[in-house]
């Protein structure tokens, strides 16, 4: 299916329209700012997190956004509780493996949600999505490759074996499935300079999945949304502070013409 | 008491001058707006919630506002704790039920802290304020009954059995004790794109408590600010993002000419 | 070592260059601003907090930002080990004793960190570091001691005792050590209404002294950046809400010329 400015119009328009209950376990450091930005495209984001009301509040999503962004045991304990029901119930999961490979703990949490988890959709920086396959794929890399030829071929072994989307991104987002590459080349520099944007593109993967798009398309229109308003929100911003604000301004009144004329896709 | 734009001001300059204590055990996602819109306000927040000191800190505290937004066991056991002493010191006690209805553990953490914790104001939408009361109040209304009449019916059995004020917020807010109803109509639809607004008119209704109003007024005052700062706020805001910076603007702004040009009340 | 504008320029251009990863363990209602300053600022915020995981996460770290605003029990524990665990690879480590002196819990726990984990630099305000310091140092006062002599005599007794920087920060910033006491005098009234600035100059004072300056400087320079920064900001702020946005775009455009112009220090 192609990725094409009408076709993400119609997801954002659908958002807008059934605001899918999108239940995030994600970190402290970016809780507010994904709540907010799941409103501003139309979603009705639920935050939760104990043991006791996890798969319940899991039963009344239409996607769960699993982020380990600050872990600890009782946490983790909810996600694999909420990831499991999520997929006894069949809604997409979304899983943003934060800082996997700076420590065992996020690593091995990381791989372990992942493996017992069946994500739909994995989104990582190229150096979290390298630390997710296991270890002997650093060996396999031969000296020459870019840390994106990497990068991408772990993220296609990931893909193969867990039948997931999984999306690097970066100055360009790669979506990847078993069968093929989609690449965006929206975004703004700035946009890096702002805590939790990542985040956010994660838990609107799981927003665009939410209204019954694919895997692949939901990741693709998500991370087109985000670079898009990202770029527009550049325009009127003095620095990263104005740019949050901005971004969630655009976010709210994105319209088609926004998208067709800035939409920058290789397939 | 009549509700007026100079009794709301009053309230304001003796928040901005006596700068009261607020003790807040509220969820992770709004926090940072809490204590950001207390401070607008002229109130000094401040948030505790380890069991080791929750008592102490409502010590020194004039009101404390319960939020159940992001629950967990310890944070439940500190919420009780915190509650009694709050009785025990005569302080008020706001709580606010995020979410009851939605999960079974948070509507029985809800009608737990209330039955329990003898609350002064309690403020939800309708859904939550709905979920308070005992499941047959369900079965009793009638087929024809608004949404707004069954909810209005539950919160005056709770003010009535609790001996407390209950607010319904909505786009009309509905301020409810055992003898009178109180509607306040200000307020935008834009607020609603904002996470945690609700969050924070618990927080003001603290604020406003704290300097010695009645629960009644305290609450409706409290909610009038809410809905006229929002007002104001959105007429210079391009979305969501810029109406949460404007909104704290505005709070900290604002002027017995503010409220009086705008306030909306029917009794 | 003087401080100059010039010098401080040069620091925030190593930190632009060099983003340094600043390692925090801090409270829930800041964790969004402090990534954000600290990213406007040019550095790499890290926030981990499960003993999983914390010593490991300093191993990667260039400095080590220990906040207790939102204390419990499983927090502390972790920060103990990161304190070692920093002490032993050698980074600075900067203690925000927040709220000490408003519960025995804080003002037990501060204590602890500071007399067992030797940090490098602790920044309080006036009343914070008082509660430092053993109580019979409120004994010694003499009743003609402003609040600012005593907080500056037991700035400087916890400065000889564990040979560190104390930074005393208000209207006036005091840095301390054991041989001088340098004030600056930048900042602006409204940054009190914004919550967390005070978390975010501790964390400042991480990513300065993570560029290898040394702690006394780092504290200075930091603290200036800070008031420097809030009263560029508030030239153009209508309230708290719009100073937060400002502040973190100015810190990201932040030129030497901007510091040359506003420094006030006094030695």
């Amino acid at each position: 299916m192609k990725i094409t400015a009408a076709g993400i119009y119609k997801s954002i328009e659908a958002i807008r329209k059934q605001a899918p209950v999108v239940h995030n376990i994600t970190n402290y450091v970016v809780m507010n700012s994904t709540a907010n930005a799941l409103l501003a495209i139309g979603a009705s984001p639920v935050m939760a997190h104990a043991q006791e009301e996890v798969e319940e509040m899991v039963n009344i999503a239409q996607a769960l956004v699993i982020n380990i962004g600050t872990l600890s045991e009782h946490w983790i304990f909810s996600m694999f509780k909420a990831v499991h029901q999520a997929r006894k119930k069949g809604i997409p999961v979304i899983i943003d493996p934060v800082g996997a490979g700076a420590t065992a703990y996020r690593t091995r949490t990381a791989r372990e949600l992942i493996s017992g988890g069946q994500p739909t959709i994995i989104r990582g920086n190229a150096s979290e999505i390298m630390a997710l396959y296991d270890d002997r794929s650093k060996t396999k890399g031969v000296d020459s490759a870019t840390a994106s030829d990497a990068a991408i071929a772990t993220a296609q072994k990931l893909a193969e074996t867990h039948k997931c989307v999984v999306c690097i991104s970066g100055a360009t987002d790669y979506i990847i499935d078993r069968e093929k590459i989609l690449k965006i080349k929206n975004g703004h520099p700035l946009m890096t300079k702002v805590t939790g944007l990542g985040c956010t593109a994660s838990a609107l993967c799981g927003a665009f999945a939410a209204v019954g798009k694919l895997p692949f398309a939901a990741t693709a229109e998500a991370m087109a949304v985000m670079g898009i308003a990202g770029e527009i929100a550049a325009t009127t911003s003095f620095g990263p502070g104005s740019l949050q604000t901005n971004f969630l301004d655009v976010l709210y009144r994105l319209s088609e013409d926004d998208i067709s004329k800035r939409l920058k896709i290789e397939e």
